[in-house]
């Protein structure tokens, strides 16, 4: 089941990556999601009817500003933090623990809706191209969720080439159609969507109003989505990191501006109408290209990196699982990055939840579009304000001083000025877009991410406030000297006499010369029976019968080692030995009674006392078992 | 949580019925079947269209012979087993463990099914009465069920007194409408239902067939679902038990035979329309009674003892569990009858499967009814022939010879030509309702159970045989003599140094002079700093460092566990001794690292090696919890 080979601590790292497997690498989350904005722009603006749909060019244009603020902020964040610096360490490094798990939540969130957004637009391609697949979109998009599930837990080398292929082909098919279809548009050779869908509206058309065209804004915001890839991924760049990193973002930046205003311009232009049956980016191709191979391509490129981005979840939602397990606001054991069980699990609620949210959302873009970019937003607000705030505190250095923290280092910036400026302004225009986002898309479905996100940040909080505890009971300071156990009691729990009784007895008779059999006895007959028989078996070790009228077997049995418990002495422990029987079957296992667990449960909390079961390993399916759990005597 | 008193072994016979109140206590479930009887006729009749329904009554007098054929075969069970002879016990006494696994399975989705219908049908008893209710219809039946879950779970002495108002409540009120329906119609002022609900039908009508009129039979025997529960109550009844039970089962067949005859002749005079929209009762209550109370009261009546019909459920399926289980034929867990833990996992499968059953079938007694009575008459069916099987041997023994069973007393008797023909009879009736009833309804809905029963049997075998192998290998005969322990090499897992870890190692100490700890060190630069610290505190126990590149922790640890063993002689033995945080809160405890769990599974099935994990209890909320596990030392 878990297969791939564990990487060693020192071969983590993996090979350095330049600019061009870079930009393959990390682009896809952002690149992807021009196959979605404009046409989640335009089913907005449809409210007010097609006619408005030229107001999606200018909405555009103001997110392509956007999008400038937000490279520029995270090309200073990216030289910041060589290391890699997410919005989540970023808010923990400069803001508070609030908004770090703030922020860790809106992450966690975001990428799980990155695999349903971007699993369900690439199903949207494929319906596009071939309608009668259309019936069946939601098990096709469940289906592929499951499948990337399954492919990376059996591990994926995140081989950059394996990247290469699909990102440039996407890029290649799809400048292709927006260069042809510019040059044919300019040649007023380009015409229009020829039998476009019917374009679905409300029965009476709104007019266009400001709240309308915010609606609309908050839409084609999430084209930005992904946008802060790279900024985690720093230290796989070539040295020098920061700047071949910093290169690539700014690349990756352009050629999304292009692609989205080429897209938007263009499918306005051909009068492209937003539906569920075919995706604007199938129209926008189909008038392109009129030979169908060259059609195909488009949508298959666009199919394969929208599945690309939603890939880039699985290993981001693991590891941010662990990043915060780490800081103590998720358990500790996903903390244990080596162990592919932890990662598994990771993968396993990553493709679950996603799943049932493209079941619930029926695979539909638009409907998953109001939960999506809030988180994402949110995150890009508290990571531009961190950085505000950092560059505050290193104006208050002083030349050469330095602070080293976890994951970066301090050191006076002389233009700290300009860049504060720059990442407050990044901060404040995304917390607008925030906000904007909130309230435009509120009854749409935001309303679910609103109360999401502070449900998961008081869940962080319930887990830190126990590890905080837990470290300051658990320090060296608490330790007191205790004086070493004289005497260990133990009893061993019988029920009826056989191989397994008979090997617990035997190791509880190394443990201690203080061995007691305890049995409990529901039936008047059975202690007589038992007793004659122990004395056969066990000459020498005593035999208590507890009488249980009630025909409880484990309350009663319970209450007596609590009665033993209290009368200890500072210098005696209790240990109670339990008979276990154990095969390899799974099933097998479930029907043994696991008394030891329910003792165990039950007195844990009892000072004093340790229930240890003594496995007897038999072979359920032939004779011979038995000779197996004979090797050890 | 678990409230009620548990009962002695020597009190759980209870206290001795009489007549009056046994039909009280057993008949809910027979008697209101004739709830839903007539109308599930009439809905299969509706099919060739109302003029048909006249059929219903010449069907009914078919399902009044079956009844006297079963009441008779029934007799007879009581006689043999006053010890109570439900047809898993004749079943497995007579015939096979096949049989009794299929008896079984027949019974415990039947109780599951009783529980199901009978709720629905009271739901629908009251939105007949009470229309605008008809919207939440689902929510109330699933509430319902619920609430009958949690009482069970408190706990029901189960006081025939308290059986005794209700039904006889329905009885009086039921034998009312039924006489003065009579005595209006015989007068001729009965008339007929006005304003019935329409009749749902299908675009055309069928013709009449021999098939529809089978398959309106079949619906119809669900008149006699709850027949048998008299023969499994024999021992609450005063002596002479088996005559007291006999003539209590002969009056409640009189009784459902008058009601069920009535009901179906008067609805079908009173041109009764089956309907989702106003049961066929409260169409002939309201047309019996002009005054509205009166037909309320009829309505209450009917409501009030389905409820009781589907709570007998919630006694019986618990414990036909525990006596497949005392068989080897569900988990030995299910047999503890004494903890109350184990009735209440009964009790709530019981209530959650009826709760999704209700759920997907929309709370329509219409649509379960295909799933419901071929469980009940495939028992029927097990039962008369596991009787008439034991008539046959009784001919063989000696007048005088007795055969002494687990439940009963086999004896020659001299009239077991006619007792064999009588159950014989039984016997081909019920079986080729069975044959009927899942031919006829094998599309609406049998299928399901006739998918379900064999799967249920084949897994109780499942656990049959791993219990008979448990047997085999556990015998006294399979005891071997091993040599006693005269080493045992303790292993100290160690993470970070703290006192619970101390605890641990002072426990360890206690149980041999052979401790080593072993850290498993997934960072280069841990393993000096632990050394330091782990001198000073524990000077003289030796420290292994396990490196780990690949940043696993469990399992090197593991492996250097087998390897041990491996090398182990035969008077050795390995205790692995893990610290355990405990705090008394649940999910503080799913936080903790549960390392101890995860290496007595992972080593399980080494010979010779026994995992202990020694809790360290710490109250997370304030600084004074070490304290209280400071009383141990």
């Amino acid at each position: 089941l878990l297969i791939g080979s564990p990487l060693a601590t020192a071969e983590a790292q993996g090979e350095a990556i330049g600019k061009v497997i870079g930009l393959a690498v990390f682009a896809s989350d952002a690149l992807s999601s021009t196959a979605y904005a404009t046409q989640e722009m335009l089913v907005v603006l449809a409210a007010a009817g097609a006619a408005v749909f030229g107001y999606a060019l200018p909405l555009t244009l103001a997110i392509v500003a956007l999008l400038a603020i937000l490279t520029l902020s995270y090309e200073q964040t990216i030289h910041a933090y060589p290391g890699g610096g997410g919005a989540y360490i970023v808010s923990r490094d400069n803001l508070s623990d609030l908004a770090a798990g703030t922020a860790g939540a809106a992450l966690l969130t975001d990428y799980v809706l990155t695999v349903a957004v971007s699993v369900s637009s690439g199903v949207a391609q494929v319906t596009s191209a071939f309608p009668s697949l259309l019936a069946i979109r939601v098990p096709l998009a469940v289906t592929l969720v499951l499948v990337m599930m399954i492919i990376n837990l059996r591990g994926v080398r995140e081989a950059g080439n394996f990247f290469a292929i699909p990102t440039y082909f996407f890029l290649i098919t799809m400048f292709a159609t927006v260069g042809v279809g510019l040059a044919r548009y300019l040649t007023g050779s380009l015409g229009t969507v020829t039998q476009p869908p019917p374009l679905e509206t409300a029965q009476s058309i709104e007019a266009i109003s400001l709240f309308l065209i915010l609606r609309a804004f908050s839409s084609g915001t999430t084209a930005l989505t992904g946008v802060e890839a790279i900024s985690n991924g720093v230290p796989v760049f070539k040295e020098p990191r920061a700047r071949n990193a910093g290169i690539t973002l700014m690349c990756m930046s352009v050629i999304l501006a292009l692609l989205l205003v080429g897209i938007t311009f263009l499918s306005v232009h051909i009068g492209a109408v937003p539906s569920e049956q075919e995706t604007v980016i199938s129209q926008l191709a189909r008038t392109v290209w009129s030979a169908r191979p060259l059609y195909l391509a488009v949508i298959a490129g666009t199919t394969v990196i929208l599945i690309m981005a939603a890939n880039t979840s699985y290993a981001g939602f693991p590891r941010l699982s662990a990043l915060l397990a780490v800081d103590g606001f998720l358990p500790e054991q996903l903390a244990l990055r080596g162990t592919r069980l932890v990662y598994s699990r990771g993968i396993v609620t990553l493709g679950l939840i996603a799943s049932v949210l493209i079941i619930v959302f029926r695979a539909s873009v638009t409907a998953l579009i109001p939960l999506y970019a809030i988180g994402v937003f949110l995150s890009f607000t508290l990571s531009q304000a961190g950085m505000a705030r950092r560059w505050a505190k290193s104006a208050r250095l002083q030349p050469g001083q330095e602070i080293k923290g976890e994951h970066s280092t301090l050191r006076h910036d002389p233009r700290w000025r300009t860049k504060m400026l720059i990442n407050s302004l990044g901060a404040v225009c995304t917390s607008a877009v925030t906000v904007v986002f909130a309230v435009t898309k509120f009854t749409a479905g935001a309303w679910i991410i609103i109360i999401l996100i502070p449900l998961l940040v008081a869940f962080f909080f319930r887990i830190h406030r126990y590890y905080q505890a837990e470290k300051r009971e658990m320090s060296l300071e608490r330790i007191r000297p205790a004086p070493p156990i004289r005497h260990n009691r133990v009893i061993l729990t019988i029920g009826r006499i056989h191989p397994a009784a008979l090997a617990a007895l035997r190791y509880a008779q190394a443990l201690s010369d203080d061995v007691v059999a305890v049995h409990v006895a529901t039936d008047p007959e059975e202690p007589e029976r038992l007793r004659n028989q122990w004395h056969t078996w066990a000459d020498g070790v005593p035999l208590d019968i507890i009488d249980s009228p009630y025909r409880l077997v484990l309350e009663p049995l319970v209450a007596h080692i609590k009665e033993l418990a209290e009368q200890q002495r500072p210098d005696e422990a209790i240990t109670v030995v339990v008979p276990q029987l154990v095969t390899g079957d799974l099933f097998d296992n479930m029907l043994q009674s696991h008394a030891a667990d329910f003792l165990r449960l039950a007195l844990f909390f009892t000072p004093g006392v340790v229930v240890t079961d003594v496995p007897c390993q038999f072979d359920p399916s032939d004779g011979s078992g038995k000779e197996r759990s004979e090797n050890r005597k």
